[in-house]
């Protein structure tokens, strides 16, 4: 039984400002990350995304970021570890609150932006995440990405992980992502993306840039939600998962398998 | 057995800004409040001060204040019931991953600064406060003023509470702290201060500064850990009670009474 | 012969969020507010806000709030007038220097949101206003409510002003503002509104909750660009000033007659 | 005749927050650079930190930081050149506002800590600071590191410049500063330490750590008011250089020479 999950990330809305179309793009999505604060998000949005995503029936999971609101988390900061887990820890925390509250628990945790991308290669990083996580709830599960130091410093640090996937991205022979400067990088026709995807999940390999079958695990494919085209592609690919008899379901119980 | 609590506010600094002798202040306390980022503190801070007070041995509790950090959390802010609600369950829950990580449990919530001043008086914003304590852990005990709305509100929203005097401050007929702008508003003579508390945690009553002894609830004493002085007058204040024969312990000691 | 400028918020995005259809309005306005990073904004929309302004031939001002970007400076706060001034030219001096680099001078200040409604009734605030912008340059022109403080505290300072009238507003018999919570607060007919608004350029005057017709003088109308309607009813309220034989231009010009 | 400058960083307080012995290094110092509220600094400690200034006959220029203060503007962080240049226009117009209602007019500009390391290596960066400088006002200096892609991008850009030399801190053979995780870097030697800054001012070179004699143009000593060691060790440095017959003395006289 082939089994994975559809992410996408919610809650980016703050104070007079809206972002994203979050009730929407919950009808297809299986995992809501939801954002903590930082990056995007405050208190009244949080609680405001988690009842939407219990009202949905959807996992909700922390969506730590850089503290940068201006610079919507996407710049990359240079913090030291230290900093890095306890940054993870307030988020979660302050999101844990809010899923209490409306008497649900937290499934999973995904770093944001510029600092999902620097733990990607940086293991220091990587495990200072995953060590903060850790100590606040061995349950929680990090979603990180695919062959990256995410997936190995949540194996050395014991932490319960799953491998995430993108349908838009190209991936290099090692099995990392094409960074976004070079050709490549993206995956513009919706078509090949999504026979890629399927690929990634029911077969575990990916075409690379350099033309080889690489190993690749997709536990959970990352969507987008900000706008209308976007929360087309969701449909389609969660349709035609579902036509391949791919079972689309929260991430604790696509890594439960 | 007479019983009361010291409390102090602990781990208001911020980045690279330093507030507070909170090693010092807390040898002589048995709660501390911490602050949760909004009005003082930080992620790091936030991780050491719970790290410190584990060390003491002393029982932490959520400090959360208004987004407001350049006002350090003191000025009015006009906020809806619904934001209140959502900043303490914000700030409580921050607060407690840094806990858990640490191996403790919160034992306290005291709103801080103008959010504790404002509630104090109106009926909802307190009301806020308690059911956001009490939906994200009904086990939490709110800080609150004596003879306020924090307590008739954690009365009906059935959240366990202290009642909390100030040894420092003068009281009106009805119960309330003398506002600050008014004459009589501060006790300055240490030793008159020091009676004072005494008397409200032995026979709970306090002398109004309209000359009538009134009743008074005296579960927590607030305390202050700024400066040298400060922690001299804690020091005093605490020997003064254990020589009354009264015992010094954690808010919920007192109210399990 | 009559003169009226038609002023608007613009440059309230930040970061990633975006908010107003700057572009759109800035074709029916004379006069252009500019976020300043408090409420709103942020320099680099800040200079992309004065790129355009210039390009529109536009006026600009600067559109000061108080630093709650959260509560998009809405909320009222208690802050006292030395923290006022020091805000105001703190954040006229921000935008002054995208001016500068601009090759445009600054033609007015209009406090945004809470800070505008608080300073119209409070002379303190007012003052410490007014005493701000007249000390960083004495050139501008204070943009405030008909009728309030703003305008009494400009004019015991010495600093030009220009009065702010809302054509979807109801006025009480003392020329103030009706509270929102009021019934009669809004104007809700379009036409109404209008002819309020013609009124009170042409005649000065307009007639009261109670129904008398009160004075008050229109220097400039204050209108919104937030969203396809509400700049409908800019281009509606422009040229029926115009047909009326009103000259549509900037403050300087208005006050300058 | 030699002169030189003595720089120091000021007005680094924040809220309720005190760094710096503000009054004290004032006496010592003939050029302040103060802090523009992202870093450090609020519009408050702007306006008493000018005023401190101006009694004390100091020139002031503006110190702009990155937009974190958690991290007092010392971590990295990936922002765009057209980012560094509006973070530069923005904090130099705010302090300029205070200057002007000073009846003063700022000297120069020195970025501070992350923003300045990382632009003293990246042509692209520093360039868009001096960019973002002269479109503000052609007369302001660039306070940059000796040798420097500062200097480079202000010679390149037509903008006034001083080169900074550091009293404690070891030189490679190209000019540009040990880095602070190798050995050599600092010079714990107070001796040691005043005796290379005599050299740099007097004779234009400096001894790097590979032994040999490189040149370098000390316009400004860098110093620090951060406690009574640093204080004492500006007060010695600045009577030494007297002593020598060096003429202590803001930037713009020194580079007018």
């Amino acid at each position: 039984m082939y089994r994975v999950d559809l992410n996408a990330d919610l809650g980016e809305s703050f104070g007079a400002y809206t972002i994203g179309m979050d009730k929407e793009v919950l009808q297809f999505i299986t995992s809501a990350n939801v954002a903590c604060g930082f990056h995007a998000g405050d208190p009244l949005v949080m609680a405001k995304t988690v009842a939407l995503a219990k009202e949905a029936g959807t996992r909700i999971g922390a969506h730590p970021g850089f503290p940068d609101l201006m610079g919507f988390g996407r710049r990359n900061m240079n913090i030291t570890p230290a900093e890095a887990k306890a940054y993870i820890q307030y988020q979660v925390g302050a999101l844990s609150a809010f899923a209490k509250a409306a008497g649900l628990k937290l499934q999973h945790v995904k770093p944001h932006g510029a600092f999902y991308n620097m733990a990607a290669v940086d293991e220091k990083l990587a495990t200072a995440i995953c060590e903060g996580i850790y100590e606040v709830d061995p349950a929680l599960i990090l979603l990180g990405l695919a062959n990256s130091q995410h997936i190995k410093a949540a194996e050395a640090v014991g932490l319960r992980y799953a491998s995430e996937v993108f349908a838009d991205r190209g991936y290099m022979n090692d099995g990392t992502l094409v960074p976004r400067k070079l050709p490549g990088a993206m995956i513009h026709d919706r078509n090949e993306a999504i026979e890629r995807t399927v690929r990634m999940v029911k077969e575990g390999v990916v075409q690379s840039i350099q033309g080889e079958l690489i190993p690749i695990k997709a536990d959970s494919i990352c969507v987008h939600g900000d706008n209308p085209d976007a929360i087309g592609f969701v449909s389609l690919i969660r349709q035609r998962l579902l036509d391949e008899g791919v079972q689309v379901c929260p991430i604790e119980e696509v890594i439960a398998q």
